[in-house]
């Protein structure tokens, strides 16, 4: 196959035609495919479904004197403060546990910030004149949303191969309206980058104008190796306090790829005066998470060595799935040299890039020919992404011969897009 | 026995000496008892455990067609949305379902209308120069915590046999600063008041000045009754609606005292309009509550019905201690004439008035004899019952044999408590 680039306006037409033809004939199987979410499929969940008998009886409900049916233990059942430290490579003092999304404990930190303060707040950030919070770009749409809907300035701030470009970062967090920025330092949403040594040392050393400035390290990802090795990563709230930060970051992760999507367990992880410190505030909302749950998943994963062989299930399964869309990716779009994507070994997405000023069209194709995706735009703030070409893949939902069918429409719809283009450039 | 206030000095020296026998005999002995908070005990926590094994393979997760293990469904399964609109006798469409407990919504709400308005706002609150809360007292100490957490002025307002004085209320309405009033309308806590029709009609045809009002309608005990048939109540978002105020009321319900205090379902019933104003401001910091224990509870609890048996169930564990309560302080504390108190039906509370001004002093010498009760003036806006008088009993949690020692010795600083100020009045 000739690259885009190199053809003429004849080979260019003749590509065209066969694009579009193909398109006709892929519309024309009335398929419905979602590669929308990163959404866990059914055989990971069947895989986990042996957690639904863990806590039987009357008696399966105590646990070390503590009857997980009734109030109490607002920062979470000891057993799960100490899963998640192990987990987390912290401390279990450093944890709270929450109930089935991490997201909204984020939610909560960023609330609580708006209206009360947070630890080193001069003031809750409602009485600021003006707030603005970094979002290393493409990211994930939902925190970006969080921050927007309280009105912040969002920030773009490119990313690397190493995770977010620090330089750009240690110059921004010089304007003290710049209060937090967000992070997925492990296979990061959606371009899957482990954030390096270095990025991470130099968010720890961090110092930003604003006393109240919030790391907020989403590690949604931890452990969710699909190809490979576990990879370690290092405790942030230790480094951190080493690097004279202790209060600046918060940390997320949930039960919601190890367990169920809908029914999990998540976590914040954050020095001992945060704890204390949020602890106070989400005790005005809440007497306690279900506790019965977070028993329920400290039986059913025991610790961080049996958690790792459970992720090797999950990895059976998604390997493939990923597999698939490099494969059509490198022989389908590759030889055509107009678009760039990552091969990660762990998370839940690919990030594509392709022809600039075509992702919009692409997707709108694939939704014409039955198969939704993340809408273009959606990893950038305010859901603009200036060059309109990037487009999140998610192929964990459908079963590998679903994900081939989507694929194949896929690739046919970003190549049209692509021509279209080129053609009327022509 | 002769009232204290028919006694001459001498009289009321002797009580006085008898009492503080008495107290330093039952400190003596050395006991451990908590009357704080409305605990369900472990007898009904028992008896609802079959809850847990409702829900027990993957095949079972699967509702409708909808896998509860996956993300989905915000505003709760549609079986959990039936349910719920079954038991508050309102329509599916009018439930959004949450985790564990009904205070982290009533928290929601009034958090979404500081930082972004309720439906009819003008502007978010926390723009306002002034916000104030109506808390009919004696009340729900969380309830007026949460107000008090954002800043709200709180305003007392006197209850009456019929439920909060609407007088007072329809009054205070006229000030558009006053933006909503707290209400638990069956079995009020702590005063076990079943608001009249007339205070319910009352309250739906309000006219607040301020066009965001809201009532918030804490249906805590909606099917709480310890005593006699289950008492039925109207649907105050149908009243509300042919008031012409479809949108100003928020009601709340909970499995906390059917189910398990601590790993319950909980819900919000509003108009439609509501349900999608709040899906739309709770879909920023939630993919969805945990599905799997909401289908956990509708397969154990069934429909109404159902649900009314196993409140009989509750009710034959909790009556002997409401019971108790009642024994003692008629034999011990009736005849001297110095406290009144309720006798309900329902709920989780006793409400008791002693002396004006001993109430404070009560407790803390039941602190010192080793029984923990809600802290004296928690029933009042900022924590100050003005008559220092009003102590909550909450006798849900302790076994019978142990709640007649606790009364023994509540009885016992009750009177001492009297006996000093009657003494040092004298």
């Amino acid at each position: 196959m000739t690259p885009y680039s190199c053809m003429n306006r004849n080979e260019l037409e003749q590509a065209y035609q066969t694009a579009l033809n193909d398109f006709d004939r892929v519309k024309a199987l009335g398929l419905k495919l979602d590669m929308s979410r990163g959404k866990p499929s059914k055989a990971q969940l069947d895989m986990v479904s042996g957690i639904l008998t863990q806590v039987q009886t009357a008696d399966d409900c105590i646990d070390e004197g503590i009857d997980t049916r009734n109030y109490g233990e607002l920062a979470g059942l000891p057993c799960a403060r100490r899963y998640w430290a192990e987990i987390l490579d912290c401390r279990p003092e450093e944890i709270f546990v929450g109930a089935a999304a991490s997201l909204n404990l984020m939610y909560d930190v960023i609330s609580r910030a708006f209206t009360h303060g947070l630890l080193h707040s001069e003031r809750p950030w409602c009485r600021e004149e003006k707030v603005k919070f970094l979002c290393p770009c493409p990211g994930y749409d939902r925190h970006f949303l969080i921050t927007q809907s309280f009105g912040a300035e969002l920030v773009n701030v490119p990313m690397t191969p190493d995770g977010p470009d620090m330089d750009v970062v240690e110059e921004l967090v010089k304007d003290p309206a710049v209060k937090g920025i967000w992070t997925v330092p492990k296979y990061s949403n959606p371009d899957g980058i482990i954030y390096s040594d270095e990025t991470i040392r130099r968010f720890a050393n961090l110092k930003p104008a604003a006393p109240d400035f919030i790391l907020m390290w989403d590690n949604a990802y931890c452990i969710h190796e699909f190809r490979g090795e576990y990879v370690p990563f290092p405790d942030i709230i230790r480094l951190c306090a080493e690097a004279g930060n202790p209060d600046m970051v918060v940390e997320f992760a949930s039960t919601s790829k190890v367990t169920f999507a809908g029914g999990g367990i998540c976590c914040m992880a954050a020095s001992e005066d945060n704890i204390k410190y949020f602890s106070r505030l989400f005790g005005v909302q809440q007497i306690c998470h279900d506790k019965v749950n977070q028993l329920r998943h400290v039986r059913f994963l025991k610790n961080k060595a049996h958690t790792l062989e459970i992720m090797k299930g999950h990895a059976a399964i998604l390997e493939p799935k990923f597999r698939t869309v490099a494969d059509y990716l490198n022989r389908e779009i590759a030889p055509l040299g107009f678009a760039q994507w990552n091969d990660p070994k762990g998370g839940y997405f690919v990030s594509l890039n392709t022809m600039p000023g075509t992702a919009k069209r692409a997707l709108a194709l694939c939704k014409e020919a039955g198969v939704t995706m993340t809408s273009a735009g959606a990893a950038f703030p305010y859901g603009m992404d200036p060059q309109d070409r990037n487009i999140r893949i998610a192929p964990s939902l459908p079963p590998v011969e679903e994900l081939e069918k989507a694929m194949e429409i896929f690739c046919t719809c970003l190549k049209l897009a692509a021509l279209e283009k080129l053609r009327a450039g022509a």
